[in-house]
């Protein structure tokens, strides 16, 4: 299944594979807004994802949260050796989300280059990523800290 | 809604509410095994919920995770006066989950006593739940630390 997944990727079918590869984050209805090298861009509407006080459900904010380290990996690592998995995450909500949110998310170049460098040497390396969850408004819900793992395939 | 959602509230619609009064928690199926004051035991099952890999997805190992903050307010606190919300979640992914995972978790009454005397006196009290999430096998598989605060309905 992995390997069917990861071969022939493309910008099209990377996209299909962030917002339907995983049926939990397919049914929350996760859209992928920007997915280039380096730099991506998600929405998670609020739509189907409210709580029992009409805002959105914590679980819906850590997933729009945690998918910029898969996407990211997708775009960015040599995903014909090298797969991504979550280690941590720190999430700290801040004010309840009553519109969609985004995340907007980056890597340096030289960061990439010391992932690829330790991968390289020891098949591989963590990285960390910062995001801020944002509603339309452009109000910060969420503060996340994440930590990463690219490994080579098993 | 959330007026609705609390009035007349006993074990049997406490649990419905827990498994069924968030959509994105009632697609995962998740499961109350054991709700009554100060304890919780919750259940994620694995299928619906796997990740691209064929192991449980980040954000239902999350939701299993967080929600005990909520169902242990329900039974514990006066829900007529007072609604539970998530402050922050530190989870650490330990290990792979390839079966249904739960996570039990208990208030002490010391605790339980200090969060209505503070209620009580600034009609807001936040209380932190440690949790392991472990496998069919007694792995734990997430580890986490969720605050929440239990404040006066507006």
């Amino acid at each position: 299944m992995l390997e069917a997944a990861w071969q022939g990727l493309n910008p099209e079918n990377a996209k299909h594979l962030v917002e339907q590869g995983i049926d939990c984050v397919k049914r929350m209805g996760l859209k992928v807004l920007v997915m280039e090298p380096r730099h991506v861009k998600l929405l998670m509407p609020l739509q189907g994802n409210e709580n029992h006080i009409g805002i959105m459900y914590a679980g819906a904010l850590f997933t729009v949260a945690e998918i910029p380290g898969g996407a990211l990996h997708l775009t960015t690592f040599d995903v014909t050796k090298y797969v991504p998995v979550i280690k941590h995450m720190d999430i700290r909500f801040k004010k309840p989300a009553a519109t969609d949110v985004t995340i907007e998310v980056e890597l340096s170049p030289e960061e990439v280059d010391r992932v690829n460098r330790e991968l390289e040497a020891q098949g591989k390396s963590d990285f960390v990523l910062h995001g801020e969850v944002k509603d339309a408004h452009g109000t910060v819900v969420a503060v996340t800290a994440a930590t990463y793992q690219a490994r080579k395939m098993a």
